[in-house]
């Protein structure tokens, strides 16, 4: 059977049993070892997107396991193989599939909330989303390589080189992931949080981390950079302060990535941009070649996956878990899905 | 003698005479044929930059004439060459300057601005801001090669390239310049602009143009692109409402260039920019190879100064051509200012 966790609506899930799905044509199903929680899920769990999932909705996209079943048709994957994905299916058909850029298809599926999730046992999927793990790769570790392949795509669209300064403004998951790709760069990383807590988890990374609070961060940062200031700022807090801060921290031609969601208009120093010619990069999501390059750095442990994950708990419950995070002081907080075998 | 503009405050120039100051080592000093007025000058005589400006000012920096003299060490020039001028001075030792980014040095010196400028007969500039003229560019759509370079630098920096859609929100001189130097690209240009005189000079310079306030621009857009989007906009209104209007016309991609200075912080539509990966770029002044661009442009004719002046006005009667500028219905009025010969 396979055990899954299923979002009702009002906060709840519902954890329970079904037949698994047999792989059709081109899919596979996997067993699930582990599923992460990322904010989206959150704010599923909240209500906030319940215009967009199908309910009871399986969801979770962060995950790992192994491939039990193969469909027709489907070549290069054996039974047993450890496997991610990239939960992106896009339409092919559209302007941005057209010129491209298929991680921003105008009718993109992003499975996990826009259509079945891999909070469950067992999960079938296309074939064509599945991500190959090096074997000796924990399955704990892997369920990080999605939320690591978006700070890839975020420092790769940023342009960091080697000796430029970074400054990271809000040490949650994923701003954390984001520094810690940015030092594997060869760039000087500085992290600016407001919460005690983080900042500590931060500096156990290897990470300089500057309470905003208590320093003038733009003198801080002048002295850091001899009077140039940063040449990436990634605003990862989704504040106004954390906007209007990254503004005055960036040297000419500095580049703010647009890391956090910011539903409402914010308030830009446009003036800023005009006289310091600075860059504003909106991100979203991954590209394949951010996959492979997150595989790397979690194999290759300049990002610390291990050390990132605050807590794992069974999916019976999974309450607990959207709990966890909910209060904060968590970091990354895994779901044991029990497929893929126990070793991970 | 040198007949010079003098603004002194409150609106005010003083037209009168001096004596030429001879050029000193390094030095040239230019009959100055012609000297254009831009919105910074119109900002000048409001008394918004008194605190920059030293009075009595002589301004002016969009320029063209001949050199009339030659100082000690000067190599590379003769008297009689026809010249403009980029006007920047730069520190070369600030961290902007040490990056190559001289334009945008920490202690710039704009020539024209914070120091004497060209509105006046004779000119001593240092020689190494010369920028050397085609002899058979006539003088008068000479002085427009300077706004045809911030019209480069503009494009140059969006990346726009053959085949692209690009919009302009703004049909004054700059958006006109920046339409077409984008058309010269091998882009589609599409120019927006309210005002029925302004739409009329873009359409007999050859712009599609379109009235924000009668059309759905977005729509317009959307079908001018294959439902795309533009892959490029150029905000030259200064307004909030072309700030939010230039986030909803872009495409996946999509790079809006902040060419208007808005002195007070804008909303954005950040949402936007993570949904469709947009990018916002600033942009200021120009480099040496912009100005290069600007002149092979000019004088190749992809760019129709001579269409673009609406007034020649000599440099006794300055206040006349402020007053011009000022009450709209002109695109470029020039200041004719005696120097220079009498061909151009
Ligand atoms: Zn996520
Ligand atoms: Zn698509
Ligand atoms: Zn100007
Ligand atoms: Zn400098």
């Amino acid at each position: 059977m396979t055990r899954s966790a299923r979002y009702v609506g009002d906060r709840t899930f519902v954890v329970g049993d079904t037949e698994p799905a047999p792989p059709g044509p081109g899919q596979v199903r996997i067993d699930v070892a582990y599923t992460g929680i990322c904010g989206t899920d959150l704010h599923i769990m909240h209500g906030a997107m319940d215009h967009r999932v199908s309910m009871p909705a399986v969801i979770g996209h962060e995950m790992s396991g192994r491939i039990a079943e193969i469909g027709p048709g489907v070549e290069g994957h054996a039974v047993g193989d450890p496997v991610t994905v990239m939960p992106l299916d896009w339409c092919g058909q559209c302007p941005a599939c057209q010129a491209g850029h298929t991680h921003i298809c105008h009718r993109l599926n992003f499975v996990g909330i826009d259509s079945t999730g891999s909070m469950q046992s067992s999960w079938t999927v296309p074939a064509r989303i599945l991500v190959p793990l090096p074997r000796d790769l924990p399955l704990d570790q892997a369920a990080l390589i999605e939320p690591t392949a978006v700070a890839v795509h975020d420092v790769r669209r940023s342009r960091l080189t080697a000796g430029e300064h970074a400054v990271v403004i809000g040490a949650g998951p994923v701003g954390l992931l984001i520094a810690k790709v940015a030092q594997s760069t060869g760039a000087t990383v500085t992290v600016l949080e407001l919460d005690a807590h983080r900042r500590a988890v931060a500096a156990q990374l290897g990470l300089a981390t500057v309470d905003p609070a208590a320093v003038d961060v733009a003198a801080h940062v002048r002295q850091q950079t001899g009077d140039a200031g940063a040449a990436v700022v990634f605003e990862v807090s989704g504040s106004a302060a954390g906007v209007r801060l990254a503004t005055d921290l960036l040297a000419v031609r500095g580049r703010l990535v647009m890391v956090a969601i910011h539903p409402a208009p914010r308030e830009v120093d446009l003036h800023r941009f005009f006289w310091r010619e600075l860059e504003m990069i909106g991100v979203r999501v991954y590209q394949r070649d951010d996959y492979d390059e997150a595989v790397r750095l979690v194999h290759g442990r300049q990002v610390p996956a291990d050390r990132l994950i605050s807590r794992v708990v069974p999916l019976d419950d999974v309450a607990q878990a959207f709990g966890a995070l909910e209060a904060g002081g968590d970091v990354k907080v895994l779901v044991a899905c029990g497929g893929g075998g126990g070793e991970g």
